[in-house]
C-alpha cells in the first residue's frame, strides 16, 4: 500500500506538502499542486492507515454489534439498519453472533474491547437473567465503552436503551379484534421472564378493560416463539371457548394455523388469527397473516446514529424515543359471527 | 484500560516482567509472579491493544464480508458460518451490506483496506458484470488484499472461489420430477445472466437427456428470484402443456403456489412443485415446498476457514471443494397420473 513519502517521491513534492494536502489543510497550496498529489494518490492507491489514526486518535469509528442470531429476520433487519446508517457516517460495524449464548455476550465485549471499537450496539441473549446482564453491565463499564441495548434490557443506572414499544402492539393487536366483534380472544405469549411478552400481555389486558371484557386466564398460554409451540398451544385450547387468537409473533401463528387445520377449523371462517412482528413472509401464506409491523430497521439506522453522536459528543445520557409498531391487516382477521 | 504499567505499579513487578508474562514469555519467571501478574490483569480488566499490535505484526486477525443484503436467509445464513468459524479461531468480522450495488463493492473494499484488514470474503452484487467485476478484482490485488469469491464470480487468473454445485442441484430437482413420472417439466429460471441461474438450467437439461425426453423452450420462463415472478410464470404458462414445475428458487416457487391457485390448480394434486434453496419457511408452509437444499452455513464457516488459512500460512492458490446440494422431498410433488 503506498504511503506519504511514496507519494512525495513520485511527485517531487515534500512529505509535509503532500501530508497538508491529503490532510485538507492545503488552503495555502496551490490548486495545481492540490490536483497533482490527489491524482498521484489515486494511481498509488494511497489511502491513510487507519490503525495508525484509531492510536492517534484514540477513535476507529467502528462499532460492535452483539446479536443473539443473526439468521432470524428481526436481527438480520436490524444489521440491515445499522450497517447502512453506519457506512453513511463512514463507521464500520463489527458483527458477533452469540447463538443466544450469555457466556458469548461477555466473549465478545472482551472481544471487541481489544480491537478498539468507540461503542457498541448489544441485544442480550435469550438465557440472560438480571444477574448475569449485570456481569455485561458492569464489564462495559469498567472497559469505559459507550453502548447502547437494544430492545431487550434490565433496570440500570445510566442505561441507554432503545426500545419498541410491545404493550402498544399487544394493545393495537388486542383493539383489532375487539372491533371485529370478538370477545373470546385466546393468547398464546412468548416465554413468561421475557419483557417483551409480558408487555405485549400488558397491551391486551388494557384493551379488553377499555371495552369492559373481563379477562379470563384459561384462555392465555404460553408459548416459547418457536412454531411448534403454537401447535401445541392449540390442543391446549381446543376444549376452551374462543373465537380468534392473539399470537405473540408469527412464527407461532403458523403453528396456530396448523394446529387449527388438524382440528378442521378454518381460518378466519372459524377462527380469526393476529400475529406479531411482520415477517416477511407473512404476506404471501395462503392466507395472508394480519400482524403487528415492528419498525426494526429503523431501530437499528436510529441507534447506530444516536450512538455515533454520543461518542463524537461525548454526551453521557439521552433518551431514545420507544418505536411504535402498527397494524397491518390482511386476510387472517374478519368480524365475528354468532352460530 | 489498564495498561501494563498500571499492572507493574500494582505487583511492583517491572513492566518488563509484566509484559514478559502476558505474551507467554515467561519460561524463566518464577509461577507465583505469573500468577500474580495474570491475576492483577484480570482484575484491572488488562487486555492488550490489538490497534498497537495490528501496527506491529501487521496483522488485525480481522476479515471483511460483503454480501448484497443481509436480510435474504441465503446470506444471513452464511453470515452465521463465516462468523462461528472466525469466533472460534480469534478472529473477527466486519459485515458490509451493499444492497446489490456495484459501486458500495468497490467503496467497501477500500473501506476494508483503510480499516486493515486481512482478508475479504465476497459475494459480488447481483448487478455485476465482467467489466464491473474487473474493476474490484484489480483493485484487490493492487491493495494486496488476500480474498475468495462467495458462490458468484466470473474467470479471472488466480482466483478463489468457494461455489455451490448449481448444475447438480438443477440434475437433483429435475431427476426427482423425472422419477415420479413427470415429462412435461416447466422451469421458472432466475435472470439469464446469472451463473446460478444457468448452471442449474443445465442441470435440468442433463437430467432430461438422460432420460430421453426432449427439452420445450417454450415452457421455460424467466424470472428475477422473486415470489411476483413465480405468479406472472404461471400467466404465461397456463396454457401450455405441463405436469411439473421446477422453480429456481423457494420465493418464486411461492409466486407459483399463489398463481396456480388463482386458475384452481392443486399442489400436488395437479401440479407438483420444486423449489431450489430449502428456506426456513419452506417446511412450515400448508403443502410443505419439496427443494433442493444448499449447505450454506458450510459454505461460509469452511470459505472462512481457508480464507484464514491463506492468509497466516501465506499459501498462494489452492482449490476449494464445491458444494454439493441435496434433495428434501415434502409434500408438493407426487407421482404423475394420467388423465
Amino acid at each position: 500500500m503506498a504511503t506519504i513519502k511514496d507519494i512525495a517521491i513520485k511527485t517531487k513534492l515534500s512529505t509535509a506538502t503532500v501530508s497538508l494536502v491529503l490532510n485538507g489543510k492545503d488552503s495555502r497550496i496551490s490548486q495545481k499542486t492540490r490536483d497533482l498529489v490527489i491524482k498521484t494518490a489515486k494511481e498509488l492507491n494511497y489511502r491513510p492507515n487507519q490503525l495508525a489514526v484509531g492510536l492517534i486518535t484514540k477513535r476507529t469509528k467502528t462499532i460492535g454489534l452483539i446479536v443473539p442470531d443473526i439468521r432470524n429476520s428481526f436481527f438480520s433487519s436490524l444489521a440491515k439498519g445499522i450497517e447502512d446508517e453506519c457506512r453513511n457516517n463512514g463507521w464500520t460495524v463489527i458483527l458477533c453472533n452469540t447463538s443466544d449464548k450469555h457466556e458469548r455476550d461477555l466473549e465478545y465485549i472482551n472481544m471487541l474491547a481489544s480491537k478498539g471499537v468507540d461503542g457498541i450496539l448489544y441485544c442480550m441473549s435469550a438465557d440472560s437473567t438480571i444477574e448475569k446482564f449485570q456481569q455485561c453491565y458492569t464489564l462495559l463499564n469498567n472497559l469505559n465503552i459507550r453502548f447502547i441495548m437494544l430492545d431487550r434490557s434490565f433496570e440500570m443506572p445510566n442505561l441507554i436503551t432503545a426500545r419498541l414499544n410491545h404493550i402498544k402492539g399487544g394493545y393495537l393487536a388486542t383493539k383489532h379484534l375487539i372491533e371485529l366483534g370478538h370477545k373470546l380472544i385466546a393468547c398464546v405469549t412468548g416465554p413468561k421472564h421475557l419483557e417483551d411478552s409480558n408487555n405485549r400481555l400488558e397491551g391486551y389486558k388494557i384493551a379488553l378493560k377499555e371495552a369492559n371484557i373481563s379477562y379470563d386466564e384459561s384462555i392465555i398460554v404460553e408459548g416459547d416463539y418457536h412454531m411448534e409451540s403454537g401447535i401445541s398451544a392449540i390442543d391446549r385450547l381446543i376444549n376452551k371457548s374462543f373465537t380468534a387468537i392473539f399470537a405473540f409473533n408469527d412464527m407461532m401463528a403458523y403453528g396456530v394455523y396448523k394446529g387449527l387445520r388438524t382440528h378442521n377449523l378454518v381460518v378466519p371462517t372459524d377462527i380469526s388469527i393476529i400475529g406479531y412482528d411482520d415477517i416477511y413472509i407473512s404476506e404471501i401464506f395462503e392466507v395472508p397473516l394480519t400482524t403487528i409491523h415492528q419498525p426494526v430497521e429503523r431501530l437499528g439506522s436510529t441507534s447506530a446514529r444516536i450512538l455515533i453522536e454520543i461518542i463524537e459528543k461525548e454526551v453521557q445520557s439521552i433518551s431514545i424515543p420507544t418505536y411504535s409498531p402498527t397494524l397491518v391487516v390482511r386476510k387472517s382477521t374478519t368480524k365475528y359471527k354468532p352460530k
